[in-house]
């Protein structure tokens, strides 16, 4: 899968979901005073509400609503003989290459796939009579029109040539295959392995230090848990351990918004499981537990407001797997940069407890009291990516509709994951005892949800900026308030008003909130 | 503050946590499977549960309960800058002195503390008439028989002396005062300053990277985003941003288990205020609200369970006090390990914003519309250790008492923080019926709030069992329970029985929790 336009055109653009982010105190980039650090992101108090309210209906759906899963929190901070383990320290790498041009510039070989070039030479034709060759000025390019691009993007000016009449000659025999910068036209070196995961030194000093490194993922903090969590917990095989938190990458080119950082949070699951051999009859296999996963994974992104039509799913190869895989399944949604992994779940066999096993010299076995046997658990893994979901339930809840002659634009959030459950307004604010009843309210209202109170615009305005960050209710108190007890209370998604007894809006709401999670 | 012995005892030990913990699953040293990596640990299934109602208390308290608080979450790389403005980059050390002793040991400044000691000399005596001075082998110690200690402890074995008779002789004229190491009997060197950040790189190669910080507090994240804050959320002053998340610190030792850890958790608010000249009659300025954070954090504290008799409060003295703070009082709590800090609150004027201005080149003041002004807002900082809440809480709810012939552990947690909510037994597991309607029941139960189901003991231990983890309602269903419809439901404190319709189980525990919250 690699990041090329999508064939089916998103219905939002980044610029759009970034700009609304940004203004409405959902995702600010981080350190924006320092002008930035590159790839990392803050999240504002509606988008951490948001991201919050993401991890909880995970949690929840992982977790609390099975009875075969566990959760825990590991540190970040792991022993480095874990990555030896998990073969990040070898293997987990990009293949960077250099250019030999003047810029020096670095890419990954992915993004500049070998092609057949030709070395054009810079000659300054100036001087008619004496045409003079450009020392040491060589472009690899296709051709001679691309050559023609690279020079003048890049080398014209650095070499004090504006302005100069100037003509590009072919090298005689040049043409060949090989990696070239499209930015300076030199060529590259070959691809070298650079390892991905970031560094850091614990202890008094950097010489007699230990090396360690931030995690690159949670995975293996449920692998050298495995043990603990069975024990003390008194686990039998199938159950999973899951955790929720932060890992980084050291991403060469961090980009499109929030979808690739190097700091970003993961959710994942490791699912044990028995390997098919010792399964009795009628008890499920890995292969089965694998599709179980992918299923229940993908029901829980359309269950809080994933499309399912900007699902669709990715099934690698036998040659794309990696050599311990015996299946993975990536969930691709259909973001405004075009159809991305959101989510990938892997049939791990039992590779990564006996890596571990192999490296630590401890006994990660299972004890199968029925079979009276010792083995290795099976693992399914469906790793999600927090910060790309937040993502792609923004871009889906992003609607654009006319009303009347306005363009109303609203957030079209599950309910369990808007931001603000509900907006108190009262309809005048000079007025202090409907001031008072609407303070009142909200109260009331923020015992069982989290609700705000807004009075600094008029009514059309506050029901605008509500819908645009999401709030599934908004409730009025008006001049009748004071007389009839009772308030106006208005459906985001249909606009449809209601008057209600002011005792019956938190049992109304909190109904309505619970039917949307099902927990009535 | 420093860490001495306590005046009064607390009354459990470290030990007996740190084991229940292990046991129970709710906290494991961190990659346990390869002998750990110190000062980190791993929040078991019990342990994540109580962290995640501990973190869920706070954010309720700080941010959804009030309506002057924004909560945000900011990542834990940022630009370097960030860490200059704030001071951290040149001050933010411990004073470091090593042993010029064989052992080449580093010592915190402040554990070794300057004293009078003398030097001795080892001089090896096996044979009486030709007694011979050990080369070089000096011991610095306050007197003999502590020399002679540091000899047997450190010098011995390594000189190959085992066995032989050696005596210490006094170097004339050498008593004076200085730091000496308690291990070799070495010499110290003056304290050094040693830089308590972590460090990374991004970017793709280590040279032309950006060396970057793991942050060593949250706080730094509310200030670089306070004018985006105020403006995307509107807000005027008085109002607060707050966060929780990881930060680090390159603790020397790190010990007392989650107590002082290299990783962990924080949870802050930057509360800005007016200063007192910018104050209207009856607005509250820096100091009142200073008092009132004082107060609402405590009470949150003892809301919570900790015993208001173990928490005590110290005020710094002017000396104490960083040069830009106004005032700051530790919330200290009575630990296994003495009093320590729990949490502190301090009044940090204008300091933080002021100088971020003056490295951003960026406008941070506040425009008050009232006063038609500019100026720079007040801060008053709760800062939260969000693992030691979690020791405190562990410490105060841990209860032994004496049922009949047996000791029973009961974990008292506020039913809140109860990682889980409600055990359900069936009385007999070989009776079908019976575990289906428990099994069914554990379902129902589940959609409102944290439930296990439980068949693998007799029910006097499932019993203890959830005592020792603090589960405040056990469910028995008994083989009554198939004729009547009813089953037991038992109180973990008092260990009273009610008798309760199944179908009133759900409204009766809720109602018990939402007591408690204090959310009817």
């Amino acid at each position: 899968m690699s990041e090329t336009a999508p064939e089916q055109q998103c219905h939002v653009t980044l610029d759009t979901l970034v700009s609304l982010c940004k203004r409405r105190g959902f995702i600010f980039p981080g350190s924006e005073i320092y002008d930035g650090l590159a790839g990392t992101y803050d999240y504002g108090p509606l988008g951490i509400e948001l991201k919050r309210n993401v991890r909880e209906a995970w949690w929840r759906s992982m977790i609390h609503d099975r009875d075969d899963v566990e959760g825990i929190e590991s540190a970040i901070l792991m022993n480095p003989r874990t990555w030896k383990a998990s073969g990040h320290v070898d293997t987990f790498s990009d293949p960077l290459c250099d250019s030999l041009g003047p810029s020096r510039k670095r890419y990954r070989a992915d993004h500049v796939p070998p092609m057949e070039a030709t070395a054009f030479e810079i000659i300054d034709v100036s001087d008619e009579a004496a045409p003079r060759k450009v020392d040491d000025a060589q472009i690899w390019a296709p051709s001679k029109k691309k050559a023609k691009e690279i020079y003048q993007a890049y080398w014209e000016k650095p070499l004090g040539l504006s302005g100069r009449r100037v003509k590009l000659e072919e090298v005689a025999g040049s043409t060949r295959v090989g990696r070239f910068s499209p930015d300076d036209g030199g060529l590259l070196t070959e691809p070298r392995a650079f390892n991905l995961m970031l560094t850091t030194h614990c202890g008094p000093v950097v010489e007699t230090a230990a090396q360690v490194y931030l995690r690159p993922e949670t995975a293996q903090g449920m692998f050298v848990n495995f043990a603990n969590v069975q024990s003390s917990m008194r686990r039998k095989l199938p159950f999973g351990i899951a955790q929720n938190g932060k890992s980084f990458r050291n991403e060469i080119t961090p980009k499109n918004f929030i979808f690739r950082t190097r700091e970003f949070e993961q959710a994942e699951l490791e699912f044990f499981c028995k390997p098919g051999e010792e399964c009795r009859e009628g008890e499920m296999n890995d292969d089965q537990w694998w599709e179980h996963w992918v299923e229940y994974r993908t029901n829980w992104h359309v269950r809080y407001g994933l499309k399912r039509e900007h699902l669709r799913f990715y099934h690698q190869t036998k040659e794309e797997l990696a050599h311990y895989s015996k299946a993975c399944c990536d969930i691709e949604f259909l973001f405004p940069i075009g159809w991305q992994e959101l989510e990938g779940i892997a049939n791990r066999t039992d590779y990564d407890l006996k890596q571990h096993m192999k490296e630590s010299g401890k006994d990660l076995r299972y004890f199968d009291a029925e079979l009276n046997k010792h083995y290795v658990p099976y693992v399914i893994e469906p790793a999600l990516g927090v910060d790309r979901s937040c993502l792609a339930f923004l871009t889906d809840a992003y609607t654009e509709e006319q009303v009347r002659d306005d363009k109303r634009v609203v957030l079209k959030l599950h309910r369990d994951l808007a931001p603000v459950k509900c907006a108190v307004f009262p309809l005048l604010k000079n007025k202090p005892e409907l001031v008072a009843m609407a303070e009142k309210l909200t109260l009331d209202l923020k015992k069982k949800f989290h609700t705000v109170y807004d009075d600094t615009a008029a009514i059309g305005k506050l029901y605008r900026r509500q819908d645009e960050i999401g709030t599934p209710f908004c409730v009025t108190v008006d001049v009748d308030s004071l007389e009839d007890q009772a308030v106006t209370v208005r459906d985001r998604d249909t606009m449809q008003q209601v008057r209600l007894g002011i005792d019956k809006v938190r049992g109304h709401i909190l109904a309505e909130l619970q039917a949307a999670r099902g927990t009535q």
